[in-house]
């Protein structure tokens, strides 16, 4: 059976590198869908044009997503032994919402040969804050569809208690405790809280630009610890890089996104 | 006068999206052109077709790139008041070279909020060693068309002397001193020896296989100063982040890198 995700992530191929899907209702924030799941849709179909799984893919952001069906248009730029590139375009009727560039590869497990950082030290799972219910304030309804959970202390921002630092960190996992493949790690990628909001900048909401992933070990079973820091906030702008651990320890994505940051 | 780096990136706009350039000799390792210097070209035909400078290109690599005549292909996907986002294939031939995604914008400075890092602590310019020449060893041809310098130290890869840690500083200036605009960050950021070859590994060679740059701001003139520096290798895949700062101490660009690493 279908995880929830998978299900909402579904694409149906047309033929001739169309594929259509459906934006679900409920994976937004304040109706607009989220910026990993609408990509997440988007490389279903790329995976499903050249049958096999992101290895690095990046996505623009041009238009906000509101639920409903959609057609993501696939590219192959090339397709090789090894490596497949591809772009797409998710749209609905005439306007292009998401454009991704993406090379998708099956992984090639041979062991690692350098490893200059750790998993964040984070308590157990169930010792963590519910992303979606534990503060007050203003949860996005995404949040109930996963069951991340936030280092006590890093949701403090909600109450008017930021840490200071521009860094979120817990664990992440579907509602459903589905399996999280290549492509859950592009949802993983965008789904916590922006980093900003622990730095004490009045920061109201953080819409992304651009979104690279790259996936660098698909997952063992389980939630994954994610850290997600902002290092730089300068000209209206500022990126955020991420890292996705698995239960044995071993990092499974990196992440970077350059947002927008509004003047709160 | 256009400098030297301008005259190398020219392109000529046919009509249609199109622009014929030159992927020009000497700016090769090994007879491949340097994968900045290719994105470069293709950024220039994109800031063409929209009036504007890059904010965040991706480029994925396809094919090596000999010397000779090219095509740039540019697609606008969205031009709105603030940015414009725009796909371009870089081609010789029916062979694409280099597949890019960007989103172009001018600039907008309104100030520093969050600089959680500074520039490297590097001797004078003058101080550091030429990266074309001070060493013995094998020396891509590019590093004669720059003037880049290293901390000392950096290049003792070359000697059989590396400093056990994945990382390379120096300074990054153009040949002939010409001025590094937004499109000469997108060359700064792939214009360093691998940061891979000081960790001791046995690494060969590391091809790009994506590249995505931010540029943060406009330099002010003079060299850069830039750090690039690898965490983690596994699975015959590492990452390399860059970051490049002006001679004000503004941070201008970030940069990452995905990059196969066979084993040696």
């Amino acid at each position: 059976m279908a995880s929830e995700f998978e299900s909402v992530t579904a694409v149906r191929a047309m033929g001739g590198g169309r594929y259509e899907a459906e934006i679900a209702a409920g994976w937004d924030i304040g109706g607009n869908a989220n910026g990993g799941y609408v990509l997440a849709i988007a490389a279903r179909a790329m995976a499903a044009e050249v049958g096999r799984p992101p290895l690095t893919v990046t996505a623009h952001y041009l238009a906000p997503a509101p639920a409903g069906p959609c057609e993501v248009d696939v590219e192959v730029h090339r397709s090789g032994r090894r490596t497949a590139t591809i772009g797409a375009s998710l749209r609905q009727g005439d306007r292009t919402l998401v454009q991704v560039l993406g090379t998708f590869a099956d992984p090639a497990p041979s062991g690692v040969d350098l490893a200059d950082g750790s998993p964040p030290d984070l308590p157990p799972y169930e010792s963590c804050v519910r992303a979606s219910t534990a503060e007050p304030g203003f949860v996005p309804p995404i949040q109930d569809r996963l069951d991340a959970r936030l280092r006590p202390g890093d949701a403090g921002f909600r109450t008017g208690s930021p840490t200071g630092r521009a860094e979120i960190a817990g664990w992440f996992a579907l509602g459903d405790r589905g399996p999280i493949d290549a492509i859950g790690l592009l949802l993983a990628a965008d789904a916590f809280p922006p980093a900003v909001f622990n730095s004490g900048l009045p920061v109201a909401w953080v819409p992304t630009l651009e979104l690279t992933v790259h996936v660098r070990a698909l997952p063992a079973p389980g939630p994954l610890a994610c850290t997600f820091r902002t290092r730089f906030a300068a000209d209206g702008l500022l990126e955020e890089d991420g890292e996705m651990w698995d239960a044995d320890g071993r990092l499974v994505a990196q992440s970077r996104q350059l947002a927008l940051m509004p003047r709160g």
